[in-house]
């Protein structure tokens, strides 16, 4: 048996990311950049001979319209598909529709890297009955209190057993599974495959469009730590893109 | 209660249905007019306030496509998905790839009306060779035979069963079912609901991208025979369209 995959794609560049505002849970859409990066994505996998068997996606528009994107140029427009919550964003609190840059002037350097990068650290509340809030969001109806705010040690909770019991047994099985996600959700998930320590997956930036992709074995254990990105040169760059955000 | 839907939806026009070929299972992609019709197909829904739970497609990009679109435009990208073949359009065989009106020129008119609207005729075998075979697509791997043909009581054999165990059940508990899919395989379901004879069936054509309402009661009869289009003017223009293929 072949050792199955996983293939970790963050969505392509939304509005936000464009306008440098905080996102989570708020569902914006792709710009013409990202649905252009999604579309890399899935040529990027065909020459790589890595071609999904199954699809899982967070409910957020940019991620699932950066899977159907990348899908349907690699030809797998038609694999089945897993849409679950828990790879959504991590909630920002009341930080979502916030410009990156003007909270950093605002509340400085130090809180501003403390709500993005700390592992345990939530941004404040965002209210009910905010702008930018879920709680009457239709799509997290059977969830019992939908966030207020999220760190990433509250993603790693929701998130990562649910992947060990859904998601990681496909690679196990010799499958090919697209993870199309968020850079909360999938720094969550690279922490945990990795073992990154708490304080260092503060230094993790990941992405947007290029696939990484991790060989799962049998006994559900790593083959390459680390994973391999597809375009390693434009990973870098996009990363270092990443982690330059809060900048003018 | 309130009662469920099946939202019955023709894929927008495609670009064998622009050249006027037949396509049966061959993967071709929409056009910007079926595009704009899948929109439009997902602003109808909302209009009317009928919002979809789940959604079931074909495995062919046209019918996946369409819903994507229509789905995104009702803000509905993120209900569950289910993709599967038996909804996929009628094998059309030989004819597969071949001009509708050359066919019709070469085979004479009763041939010709025979293949496209006769229920129990399939038109010749396609060979597993040719051009327009699926009989190696990877998306078919499961399948003990990939078909060579089929005529539409072919359809209602691989169709109506499905529909009965997994589609009808989920209206019958009031939710809301989108089915994507094509002419062919939406007249073998619209056969079945509204209990259109063998012969009789062939006068019916299901336009492209105008959602098709049937409301079922809990023990899954319907409860509007002949099902409700949500823009009844542009159906019956587009129904006389299709039936009209084959002209020039």
């Amino acid at each position: 048996m072949t050792n199955g995959k996983l293939i970790l794609l963050r969505h392509g560049q939304s509005e936000w990311n464009a306008s440098n505002q905080f996102t989570g849970w708020v569902d914006v859409n792709l710009t013409a950049q990202g649905e252009a990066e999604a579309k890399r994505g899935g040529e990027l996998l065909v020459e790589a001979g890595i071609l999904p068997d199954v699809l899982y996606t967070s409910l957020l528009r940019r991620a699932i319209r950066t899977a159907n994107i990348a899908l349907n140029s690699a030809d797998r427009h038609w694999i089945p598909v897993v849409r679950d919550w828990r790879l959504n964003e991590r909630h920002y609190g009341a930080l979502q529709g916030l410009n990156k840059a003007e909270t950093k002037d605002k509340y400085g350097d130090d809180l501003f890297m403390q709500w993005r990068r700390s592992y345990d650290t939530p941004p404040p509340e965002l209210a009910d009955d905010a702008e930018f809030s879920q709680a009457n969001d239709p799509r997290y109806a059977e969830l019992e209190t939908v966030p207020r705010t999220e760190c990433l040690k509250d993603v790693v909770i929701r998130l990562i057993p649910y992947f060990e019991e859904e998601i990681l047994p496909r690679a196990q099985k010799g499958e090919n599974v697209l993870i199309a996600a968020h850079g909360n959700s999938l720094r969550a998930l690279v922490k945990h495959l990795d073992g990154i320590s708490d304080a260092d997956i503060a230094e993790l930036n990941i992405p947007t469009g290029i696939p990484l992709v991790y060989e799962i074995a049998e006994d559900g254990s790593v083959v390459n730590p680390g994973g391999t990105y597809l375009d390693p040169e434009a990973a870098a760059a996009g990363a270092a893109a990443v982690a330059n955000q809060g900048n003018k």
